[in-house]
């Protein structure tokens, strides 16, 4: 039987792998304007790093990783039992971790030095129930900032993601961008239990979710999508009036410089967020095109003041985001943006019998070390044949070689497009194939 | 305490992912003039995938691969307890028996069609004691050809990996390529029972691990470092002696066409390569460099015309190879090759006081939104600090931006080659940067 390729993953054949590569190379040099320059860090850390980076309350942690172990240590982890051991591996279900782990170590980051400024791209992984934009090996593209709390951080990100979007291709009235501030560790832990207490107060009207969130993180009962909770967080004490003044200055200052920009956003003082570590500033861009469904959110992030000391022990401040490739894809294809793009090749070199052959191949290298992409035929086809196929790998011209041809060193070359043919040297080929 | 990597893992910090993505693009723009096209295949795959398609009995499979569950399965394993279940994920230790899934369940390489030439590349992982040029995760890249059986195929491919290796900067004189045919399973057969019956004769004088390849994988003895075992594998039988006739034409082709497009080879009977799936042509790269250590492959593959079957159940005669990125980055370096590229930052905005950086801030945009590579500072830095920090970032020009200037909407531009500074407009900037 013929093996398959694992639940809820994705081939990126060589249509989805151009686009790819073009959405993350426009990323890398958007963002590179910005300051931000590439890395990447293995597919798999310490377990122990998601569980203190991310926090072992959380689904991604809790639930969703996938945690490695090699063929020979099988028996260890029979053996050993938790998951929580230190020497266990996890395959990184987030990108933000593992960089800022990387700039600790790295030391990238020197205390009174500028600011890392990193961008990733690459695979992340979750053992979710796979549905449409929600894979187990999903890509994301994110920056990191680590080093800086200025509101001017925040806000040159915000502006760079949006710039990355229009540059992309997506329609900006598509495109909505939520903001708000989760406060600090000086206002949050107060507002935290303003909110506890009023779920409490309401607990026999909500779910069972939320009235077990109260305790753990009541803050996400924001984002339940039961209708009778829904209607309840609606009056739930909100962040902004419980900010503490520098939370609240910081906040304004962003506001500021993305006013002054020019980039339109919209204050949700619900938007929360998935992951514990964010302080301050967090954001969310949503899109709203036919076809998306559910899954609306196709970025963000926000600040993250307190993640470095739980990696690495050391303060620094941070700011980050992450797009969702699949979803963006998604969000560009409903909008009718060209995201396949086809094969090019310059030149199929046809030959007409056996006799031919080897000099077709020996062209063929001559036109391929000149930069030309040149295909040929390699299973001993009819002309005909050789001309379907031609057509089939998107050839632009055809070189037709006979042993009269071959003889005087000639060809004779087919405009795909025109049908006009002509004879040409073999060593004007290449300007030939070119004009 | 701070988290580390993973054991046997590192980061691309930017210097070094600058350089990976110059050789994957380098790869991607060689291999596209021969036809190859990009693809990505999970990182992980099912392990029956990796048993099937490398063999159960090599180390890779047997010893090193990292078998991968996720948190919520862990009891299923514990379980479940066999390595071999069908359910069981694999991080993939080479990236050939995910592309010939992914072309066998999408169908890239039908009866009598062109045949499929898709190019990889990325993390690969193995569980292997780590040491210089060999990791538990490391790069590849590579290609696979499905579909075809013509020693043009094998030819062509060979070549386009020279014509990488030139496009790199490994100088040609360092380097060598080894070539050899392994027969098929008409003529194979009878050659290996030849050698284990060698290995036995000889077996007092042989290692114990050669003793016991003899009926596993006898030919693999002529891989062995022990002294001894060299000098005995020396007389073995060799594989040229024994082809048939079809793989011998095959391989005078392979050859013939080398010759023709003047690739230089050096014929070893004794290559026989780590894996088992290689039929007919396999090949091996190696470099003569001071300071490379005995890691000298830097890249090989061969013909694999059984591995498809093994997959899909489907006949498909296969050619590919891979490249290994550490170790030629290795070699590159021992070269002296350039390998490091720094950091570009084409404009500095630097603020004279407080009262100017709101307006130095959207300058920096407006600069960015223009294609400029554009750095401010965002932690109050004195004017003086600001123009170490725009050193370090290797920034080109610096436009000072103090009150005066700021009302008559321009800065002091100042090249930091020449020293020179002169006062330019705002609206003139990027122009004038671009100078």
């Amino acid at each position: 039987m013929a093996i398959q390729k694992p639940e809820g993953t994705e081939d990126l054949l060589p249509v989805d792998e151009r686009f790819y590569r073009h959405f993350v190379d426009t990323a890398a040099r958007v963002f590179g304007r910005y300051g931000y320059e590439p890395i990447e860090t293995p597919l798999f850390e310490q377990t122990e790093l998601f569980v203190r980076g991310i926090g072992e309350s959380t689904d991604v942690v809790g639930k969703e990783m996938f945690t490695a172990i090699s063929g020979n240590n099988l028996k260890t982890l029979l053996d050993g039992g938790k998951i929580r051991s230190k020497s266990r591996l996890s395959l990184r279900p987030e990108g933000t971790a593992g960089v800022v782990r990387a700039i600790a170590q790295h030391g990238l980051a020197p205390q009174g030095g500028a600011p890392a400024k990193l961008m990733y791209a690459g695979p992340m992984f979750r053992a979710e129930r796979p549905q449409k934009g929600r894979l187990r090996e999903f890509h994301q593209v994110g920056v990191e900032c680590i080093g800086a709390d200025a509101p001017s951080i925040d806000a040159e990100g915000i502006i760079m993601l949006m710039r990355f979007y229009e540059e992309i291709g997506l329609p900006r009235e598509n495109m909505r961008l939520l903001i708000n501030s989760m406060g600090d560790e000086a206002c949050r832990p107060a507002y935290r239990e303003s909110v506890r207490s009023y779920i409490m107060e309401h607990a026999s009207d909500m779910c069972e979710d939320c009235q077990r969130r109260a305790d753990i993180n009541p803050l996400r009962a924001f984002d339940c999508k039961e209708e009778g909770c829904s209607a309840i967080m609606a009056n739930a004490p909100k962040i902004p009036d419980a900010l503490c003044d520098s939370c609240k200055s910081h906040y304004e200052q962003v506001k500021a410089y993305l006013d002054a920009a020019g980039i339109e956003y919209i204050e949700d003082p619900t938007l929360v967020r998935g992951l514990d570590y964010y302080t301050r500033t967090v954001f969310e861009i949503q899109v709203d095109i036919e076809g998306m469904g559910s899954q609306s959110a196709i970025g963000g992030g926000g600040r993250y003041d307190g993640l470095m000391k739980e990696v690495s022990g050391k303060e620094a401040p941070g700011f980050g985001f992450a797009i969702g490739y699949e979803r963006c894809k998604i969000a560009l294809e409903a909008a009718g943006v060209e995201v396949a793009s086809q094969k090019q090749t310059d030149l199929f070199i046809a030959c007409v019998d056996d006799s031919t052959r080897a000099a077709g191949f020996m062209l063929a290298q001559q036109c391929r070390d000149a930069g030309l992409a040149v295909e040929i035929d390699h299973q001993n086809r009819s002309l005909k044949s050789q001309f379907k196929l031609a057509d089939k790998l998107g050839a632009a011209k055809v070189a037709v070689l006979g042993p009269d041809e071959a003889a005087n060193r000639q060809v004779s070359l087919r405009d795909m497009a025109t049908h006009e043919q002509q004879p040409v040297a073999f060593d004007e080929l290449v300007s030939a194939v070119r004009a």
